[in-house]
């Protein structure tokens, strides 16, 4: 594994591994804050089962932390990262500095993705997108990947990241991986790490709350409202857990829905506060189309 | 020369040709909008001397045109461009649709260049650099180029192209290409075939005045406030005539200069309405340093 902490470095290791290689080989990249747990490892596998070349960047991206939010105390283990990858057969790990990457002066150039981003974590994280997406097209540009790796964890950030390689044409393909998940079901996330030992045991309500609401729409359940109030009850009903949002979107558009419609897509993604932690999840929970549904309503029956 | 008016035929043809050569080579990408003049023409031979193979793209980027702009009314010579690029032995030739390039949604994704993008033109014409920067982010993904050419006569636009691809590491170099008159002087633009003739015959005088300032400051004048009123009563002397604005500014940070100092680069810009039809040029005004100021006085002595 080669690491390279720096653009140029990259660039030329990168070429001199696709040169050397008879065939043109594919590479996948799959971008990080570091602190990789579980869920990144899962990913690099997913990379290095489909490409020829797999690339990782470690990268605690400061444009997409609001000035209150947790840049500084954002967890990281480079040593333990770079081991991690070094074990999943990754070719080329990219840890670049701040400076590195944006120099001295203010970065004057970003990358927005309207409509998407306004909304769900949005709200919140005002400008947290368009961080998001200036730092991926940087990454494709001086990666040049021919498969980029994103969480359905971060659903919204998924769909924008599809949206805006659409939209710009960048000559990548965007592959969705699966949300990993801890035995008691709470989503794997570096933020996890700022649970203190109670706040952990409660944490995978999240979870569960999201199951129940699948279950209770493959049961015929229809009326949005009366879910997320039930959910949001239940959450809140726990001392320290607070609902950021907790949404039926259309996973193309994120915009919300008011009802639910047999056989349409459509996600539940939620943001919840655990003590001061912010975590995020989402299930899809498509309500049956009508004639599945009377099937599985006559079976109960 | 291939033609090309769908993205993938253009990936295609890109790869085809790059393949079919023994060296790698380079690939310049001169995007225009089209109605191709003694401009273009001149950037086009720049490409073809420095590169293996020469892109040129035609599109009338509606993303940078203002609503009450002239999207509707850009002139067009779709076949004459052709004529032209298979003369100049362009290898590309890159015509796609509006629909082509944007799909039947709006587009949601922009790029946006802070600061550089505010003033000078982007008073008068705001959004302009985000369509700019959004198209030529998307045409660099298309194209993958080696070298893009822009000329300094969108001073502003070739300083935001600058950046953006910096501050984005798309892997291109940047080349800027000269200023072409006509023989009075006047900048040559697509948009000079609006002008009437009486229009035509006075539009010279922008580059005049330009001059006039060239030549002011090199003798010694270092009075900014001084230099635009004059250059701006003497322009709009003519009936017809507006000036939108004449700046002295830096060419790196476009912010405006008050006073001149000796040997620091300078550049006046101007926008000026000659009757409906807003031209624009520019000129450098570096005031020699001291002791070139110095010799030059004495000798004019």
């Amino acid at each position: 594994m080669i690491v390279c902490t720096s653009i140029s470095q990259f660039r030329e290791e990168r070429a001199r591994l696709l040169a050397a290689s008879e065939t043109p080989g594919s590479l996948g990249l799959f971008p990080t804050m570091g602190y990789l747990h579980a869920g990144h490892a899962e990913m690099i596998r997913i990379a290095r089962k489909e490409n020829r070349l797999v690339a990782v960047s470690i990268f605690v991206n400061p444009l997409q932390f609001g000035p209150h939010e947790d840049l500084e105390r954002y967890p990281r283990s480079p040593e333990a990262d770079e081991q991690l990858c070094r074990l999943l057969d990754v070719d080329l790990l990219f840890m670049p500095s701040i400076v590195e990457m944006y120099g001295q002066q203010p970065v004057l150039s970003s990358v927005h993705v309207g409509m998407l981003g306004s909304h769900l974590c949005g709200t919140s994280r005002p400008g947290h997108f368009d961080g998001v997406c200036t730092v991926v097209a940087k990454l494709f540009n001086i990666v040049m990947p021919t498969r980029a790796y994103f969480s359905r964890k971060d659903a919204q950030q998924l769909r924008i990241v599809q949206q805006m390689t659409r939209d710009l044409s960048f000559p990548v393909e965007i592959v969705a991986g699966p949300i990993v998940r801890e035995e008691d079901g709470l989503a794997i996330s570096s933020r996890n790490a700022y649970l203190t030992a109670s706040e952990r045991s409660i944490a995978p309500r999240i979870a569960q709350t999201l199951r129940t609401i699948q279950r209770r729409v493959a049961q015929g359940e229809r009326d949005v409202a009366l879910l997320q109030r039930e959910a949001v009850h239940t959450l809140e009903a726990y001392e320290g857990i607070r609902v950021d949002y907790l949404s039926f979107v259309d996973p193309d558009t994120l915009q919300p829905f008011t009802t639910l419609v047999p056989g349409r897509e459509t996600l539940c993604a939620a943001a919840v506060y655990v003590g001061k932690t912010r975590l995020i999840d989402n299930i899809d929970v498509r309500a049956p189309a009508s004639t599945e549904y009377t099937v599985t309503a006559r079976g109960k029956r």
